[in-house]
């Protein structure tokens, strides 16, 4: 006889159409009761066209009538909000009041960093005038978006992103919009994504302390932020804005990485500190938060973000600050 | 018999209080008449105290009764509006949609060079939330604030700024603020501040195309704007959002700033391109516009800025980039 459990495993190879990840990692599983010889399933059709609908029936028909001794497979869509499907166990805003740091960079990092350490993870792109982590990514393909919900693109190592560049018919375009529409985009990527399961929501947060950063720290239940500054006494200046944004709203920071710290000269063999001293001890102790840390200027790095291979990336910098991540983070362990 | 003009000219020596430019400069003077011996000046009270009055009061008699066959001096304060005093030949936004790129350092160095070139010259900083220009000035005098309006501050070579960093407690407090409070401050840092008379107000946006780059290119009459871009595919993406912005809000681009091209490097002669291939020309044909010049990665300029001391900037590229700046911008010939 066919447990509930074997269906469940079953139904992980059902994929939803456009995105990459499972029914089941999708949360979208709303019921599966097993009784003579009959299976029901109850989905959520949340952000499904009709067509996506029929396709994930027939799919779902195909795995589990291959279980043993099942007859006959009932499949029922139910109508249901995203934001009842969504269980998101952390989501970490990546902010640094100056523009130009890195930040978008970290984010994506981190969001790597995690997923090789066996993580599920998204990226909710919150710089609605400045997207830039479609690009780091390579991808380019429209999120599915229906009545009910909008679906996010998969990455090529499986991160979940959203982003207005992804929604804009050019990602040059210009979203001329004023704080109330950046609001509202972001709400809406929160409140209308199905994320599905993840263990960490990664938020890229725009320069500044204005609506965006305001919006995320007032609507989104996050557990933390990680400040990203570089050594100029400039950034540091306006980087503290950012923590003390952080502190007036009452959220946690949970760590400072400094990027563009030095630069390596294979020539000389030499590091050459193009914006002055690293300030990450000065600013940890500013936040009172750990210093996670320090990135070179990479200028591979820098290609591999042109084109859209920021997964690829190795460093011996970036093994330790990815350790670093997965040691600050509140944990988020996966279910055996 | 002394003349109007003589008068004006005495009046020339006289400085406003805290601002260091003359009430002649400041446009502030409203009348003279002389007759019969006598002097009268009616001038703006506008934004002076007090005591602020009766220190200019005192300067102007003292300088005025100096000139031949004075023997009587009448002073008369009149309130008017600052827009009704400000004089400003052209307004220069200065914006590049994507943070980190050297807006502000090129807002500024554009600042100092046309004051080099004899020009007087005034800085609007829009970016309130990540306000950097006081800094690079070596600035932090309070700017003199009345009910009836506020008085610029100015730097060691003689330009007026006015940034929200100099008005805050501590320079590092964050401005947590949504679209229409940062909308209201940049409305008010132009119908509120006594400029005076200027050839060119410099005005540095913050990244993005929201709430300040709208308030700005829809509430202040611009002449134009300068784009800063970085050699970085990532950076000229988001860059060609604002070219796509001042297109559609039917704004010229006067020309285009290439920051961050390259770095070199005196112990092996050589310069790197660490962060890709230049993209000036590219981006100027986008922008239809010139590029004005490029800028390499300069630690120097880099420890200027954090000491304030930005007006002691020398430089090949940067003598060249000054001579393009004045040949691109809109004529305001001083008058003789």
């Amino acid at each position: 006889m066919t447990s509930e459990r074997q269906v469940e495993q079953a139904l992980n190879e059902v994929l939803v159409p456009g995105v990459g990840r499972s029914v089941v990692q999708l949360n979208m599983i709303r019921g599966i009761e097993v009784a003579d010889n009959t299976v029901k399933v109850s989905l959520a059709s949340t952000a499904l066209s009709p067509d996506s609908q029929e396709w994930v029936r027939t799919k779902i028909k195909a795995v589990v009538e291959k279980l043993p001794e099942v007859n006959k497979v009932e499949i029922e869509f139910i109508q249901i909000k995203p934001t009842e499907l969504n269980q998101v166990k952390h989501i970490i805003a990546v902010m640094s009041g100056k523009g130009g740091v890195g930040k978008s960079l970290i984010a994506s990092l981190m969001a790597v960093a995690l997923k090789r350490h066996g993580y599920e993870v998204g990226i909710l792109d919150a710089d609605i005038t400045g997207s830039s982590i479609p690009r780091m990514f390579g991808i380019s393909t429209r999120p599915g978006v229906s009545d009910t919900g909008i679906l996010p693109v998969i990455s090529r190592s499986g991160i979940e992103i959203i982003s207005i560049n992804l929604l804009l018919l050019q990602e040059d375009d210009a979203v001329i919009w004023r704080g109330p529409l950046i609001s509202k985009a972001i709400t809406q990527f929160w409140e209308e994504v199905i994320w599905g399961r993840l263990d960490y929501l990664v938020v890229d947060l725009p320069p500044g302390t204005a609506d965006a950063s305001l919006t995320v720290m007032q609507t989104l239940p996050i557990s933390g932020v990680i400040i990203v500054s570089t050594p100029q006494d400039l950034t540091t200046m306006i980087v503290r804005k950012a923590v003390n944004m952080a502190k007036k709203m009452a959220q946690p920071v949970l760590g400072v990485v400094e990027n563009m710290g030095y630069l390596y000269i294979p020539e000389i063999d030499k590091r050459v500190e193009l914006f002055g001293k690293s300030k990450g001890l000065e600013m940890a102790r500013a936040a009172r938060a750990p210093l996670l840390g320090q990135l070179p200027i990479d200028p591979e790095l820098a290609r591999l973000c042109d084109e859209g291979n920021i997964e690829r990336y190795n460093s011996d910098a970036f093994t330790a600050l990815s350790q670093a991540f997965v040691q600050a983070l509140p944990e988020a362990k996966a279910e055996p």
